[in-house]
């Protein structure tokens, strides 16, 4: 039995001061450093191996506060906060004692209640009827998932024309692999930055904060398996050098698993 | 000259240790302890207060980890990475030497870029058009806004029947203010939990935690003055006792100052 290639970038080991140790992981480089995904899951692995863990992941912001240079890290992550049913983290991310990555979660025990998807998944194809997107890719992460572009693709002309932002894909991981909420958390973070797709201009940019919203209970996750996710993003504004992006994730079976916000920084 | 109460509400000290000494007011009451707004723009104020800012509000995240008690509390902000045209902030609110409010929030130097508004305010009646929400509201906080719902108010039957979850409001401060920054965090909170008008079920229910991206820039705030803000909101998905809320803030003149999206506790 081997090691999913997502386990190993993800794996953190406690330390004697009770931070945790981990090393970015060249399968999912990005352009310049990891793919923020993968910090997004690093930070967010550190509280599910926490001791002090109550429940699971409702929340999740990560601040990518600086490049995380390839090689090795510490996560420090404090429950703040712990009540009768959520619990409050704060994390950091150092590399040679400077701040990289700030963040902070809220776990929840989750309870049976009312529920209801009030937005639909969108109409859309089959993940069989959509061709994966093909020749690989200059960004190593992008080759660890299988990506099938719905509509809103990478652009292959860059010349400046303005489109809708929207982006629909189905993606999953590349070796199959259950989905976890660390998977989720990195999958959130698929999406390319608007500025590519509504000006066709390739340029300089990536996430500054991005917000997730995991609405998926252990039963959905555990439904999902290691099947399909359609991810829908789009961006609301361009301006003064940030945009944003406002995105969900669905299962095949339509239901919602997650709901995510950021921030990108794009150069002109 | 008088200070306005909304000035009052956010007003800090500078303590010895650099910490910021701060009360909750009466005027911006809940139903139990403080309107989160107030508390949001308390913990943006201790940035913009902070004599090592650089730049403006970019996204601000609060967490909400335990009621806010009616009295005393202490913001500690503390810029975790500073760059050159950015910067990274965490903060804590403390009462009694307890983590009530942890935050993060990033600042930095606006520039002149490319920009567009690719999500355009819906067309709605104009402020003078629509009735102001009428009668004297138990949570005093509403009181200091001046509401005039065009969809998704505040129902009057509570009879659990469905509804979309979508609310549009013109909204600004009951006595005129200029919006700044910390105002603007605070009305991006102006929206009832979407169980309320989703479900027409009156319940315990609050937020959990709000990530605001402030799209607004110095020049545009100073035009959108004390004038009315278009706000809308609507829920994705209900499951497990939390919902969550995209929201989106205009000024009269269509331009979107900022997008907001939170998590919101609710009961059954």
């Amino acid at each position: 039995m081997t090691t999913h290639v997502f386990d190993e970038s993800i794996a953190l080991e406690r330390q004697a001061d009770s931070s945790f140790a981990g090393n970015t992981h060249p399968a999912y480089a990005n352009m310049v450093g990891p793919f923020g995904g993968t910090t997004a899951a690093q930070m967010l692995q550190a509280v599910l191996q926490h001791p002090e863990l109550l429940g699971e992941p409702l929340s999740l912001t990560v601040n990518f506060c600086a490049g995380v240079a390839d090689g090795p890290f510490v996560v420090v992550a404090k429950a703040a906060r712990t009540n009768r049913s959520t619990q409050h983290w704060t994390m950091e991310m150092l590399q040679q004692g400077q701040v990289v990555t700030t963040a902070t979660a809220v776990t929840a025990l989750r309870r049976d209640t009312w529920a209801d998807d009030e937005v639909a998944m969108p109409t859309v194809p089959r993940p069989a009827e959509v061709p994966v997107q093909s020749g690989r890719a200059p960004m190593e992460f992008v080759n660890r998932y299988e990506i099938r572009p719905i509509v809103g693709p990478m652009p292959s002309v860059w010349d400046g024309s303005l489109h809708s932002s929207l982006t629909q894909l189905w993606v999953r991981d590349q070796q199959p692999r259950p989905l976890d909420y660390a998977s989720l958390a990195a999958m959130a973070d698929i999406f390319y930055p608007r500025i590519f797709i509504r000006r066709h201009s390739m340029q300089p940019g990536g996430t500054v904060s991005i917000t997730t919203y995991f609405h998926a209970n252990a039963a959905q996750l555990v439904q999902t398996g290691a099947g399909y996710l359609l991810g829908q993003a789009q961006a609301h504004a361009f301006r003064n050098g940030f945009h944003d992006q406002t995105a969900q994730v669905w299962n095949e079976a339509g239901v919602l698993l997650a709901s995510t916000h950021q921030v990108v920084y794009y150069k002109s």
